[in-house]
């Protein structure tokens, strides 16, 4: 039977030390005055391959959570869009977008600490999101509405038939 | 009683001119090789303020999904971190990453004319890691784990105490 990583004898210990180098990164970003007290890394066998913190306010981009930041990195330092076999460490519980950020990466698995809730009652709005999500998209707090538009399947269509087309 | 600009005569015309727009913009990344078809543009009182296209594969980012693509750009036009009343114009309902970060945006509103199925018929993730956020995060098949981390909780507390914040 093989092991996965998190199964093997100490793993417990290096995800602690990791994640605990993502809570440092987030007091780095807090004390930068760049954003929200979020860090995150991406580790390949054991070397940190990407990381960041949140730079929502000094971007001036609401997308600069620490985890895309820390994805972003990893892809660009392996000149590739996946994160295959790499492991995730994120102070905080992702939010939704960061978890999509996460699932387009596709790494193994990722580890975090603090939740939704405890953003939250930092005034974070990850557990709201979550909730909204579940709502019918124009019941949402910020309405998405379905409107029909000649030839939006075409686009799809044209995807499809690209004869070199790299799926992801 | 006041009217959003979604109930002004003729805002329909013009709901559906701009998502024909990001349909294509959609055509215009898939023809040059970007990535899928996804298109998207951010206006502001009736004027396009970023636009983009799906680039995950011409610039190996993850994360470089035709919303966040166009959220980015509207946000370094207007320099600042927040959309607050304009509308977001997408080919294909978001993904819950694109959702994230609309939310994050808070922007007046968001219109798209594909969905999740679409995307999903064309092998996209998309209604997939919909599914998945609604499991437990250990049971998810990316798996999100847990682990106490001393001093987890002092970054937030950083961040609460800090004067100067900027909340967000």
């Amino acid at each position: 039977m093989s092991t996965s990583p998190a199964d093997q004898p100490g793993a417990h210990d290096e995800h602690g030390r990791f994640l605990q180098q993502a809570v440092d990164l987030a007091g780095r970003g807090v004390a930068a005055g760049d954003g929200g007290p979020f860090g995150a890394l991406v580790v390949l066998d054991g070397e940190v391959i990407g990381e960041g913190w949140n730079r929502v306010l000094s971007s001036n981009d609401p997308t600069a959570h620490a985890e895309v930041v820390a994805i972003r990195a990893a892809c660009q330092r392996l000149g590739t869009f996946q994160l295959t076999g790499a492991l995730v460490y994120a102070s905080c519980e992702p939010c939704p977008m960061c978890l999509g950020a996460v699932y387009w990466a596709r790494p193994a698995a990722l580890y975090y600490a603090s939740t939704r809730h405890d953003a939250a009652r930092a005034d974070f709005s990850d557990a709201v999101i979550y909730d909204e999500i579940g709502l019918d998209p124009a019941e949402r707090s910020i309405p998405f509405r379905r409107l029909d538009v000649p030839k939006a399947d075409e686009v799809f269509q044209e995807w499809l038939d690209k004869a070199d087309r790299t799926a992801y």
